[in-house]
């Protein structure tokens, strides 16, 4: 533990997702000094038309 | 913020979907008052051998 | 199958809460054709302290 | 209910998650007395570059 | 990896609780060959008033 | 979105809450280039009878 859950759009670099989850581990360690070995990140995508704001699919506001 | 995550099977329609996330959106705004664009819905899919019932995945069910 | 997992603020009233999860389920009649047996929701709260936006807790942004 | 969520590695055979799904509704049986219909369990696929442990994806930690 | 998220009614004692964290993990070592120490389990409550199926909170439904 | 929700251990203090959420925005903010408004952060809490590893209750593993 902790266990982190992203739920994001589909689309992102290796580099950035890299970048992402090595920036998130940091923040434990500094805010919580949880040892990087404990923190777990999970990215999970959702393409424009599985999520929704407004009352509209994603792919309806663009 | 509200967040909704729905866990459903694949294969709805857009429509369907597009009338899912109007409805759940108006459901916040009537019961709770919240304004639509504070409504994030995500849907995500489990095909019927990632999703269980009974103790049986759900394509050995059928 | 579907399950709905709402992430939301505490301080909701029973009633507020009966009305949600009655237009969800009927959302669900409706757009998917669901049956209202099969509608699962789960509403979480998380307080002030415990969620955040803009890189802040929400408590700090009131 | 209860609903059970798993985020897994990829590439299980379907043998292997009828397996897991049995034993997981049978834990609930045995521990909870829960009837085997009210089990409903989620099997989540997350590949090794959406997977991180220590600041690195998974693909970059093997 | 795996983490494991089960959903579930408030009320189960101690042992109830260690007997199916107990099961769980034997389930993914049996199934998939996983180390006990790779899987972690979460038990999140919810009472009466905080999930629903068809339509009606579960606290208006007994 | 992003939506990220985080299963903890309780115990953290405001002040660590606060860092945390400023650091894991900020790591959007760097690797994805995301506006910080668009970064909500759900801090989930679970005491050590309600989560395991290894097959036990943390609370019987310290």
């Amino acid at each position: 533990m902790p266990i982190v859950t992203v739920q994001q759009s589909p689309g992102r670099t290796k580099e950035q997702r890299e970048l992402l989850v090595k920036r998130i581990t940091e923040a434990f360690s500094e805010a919580y000094g949880t040892s990087p070995e404990a923190v777990t990140i999970f990215l999970q995508n959702f393409d424009d038309e599985h999520w929704a704001k407004g009352g509209k699919l994603h792919s309806d506001r663009s």
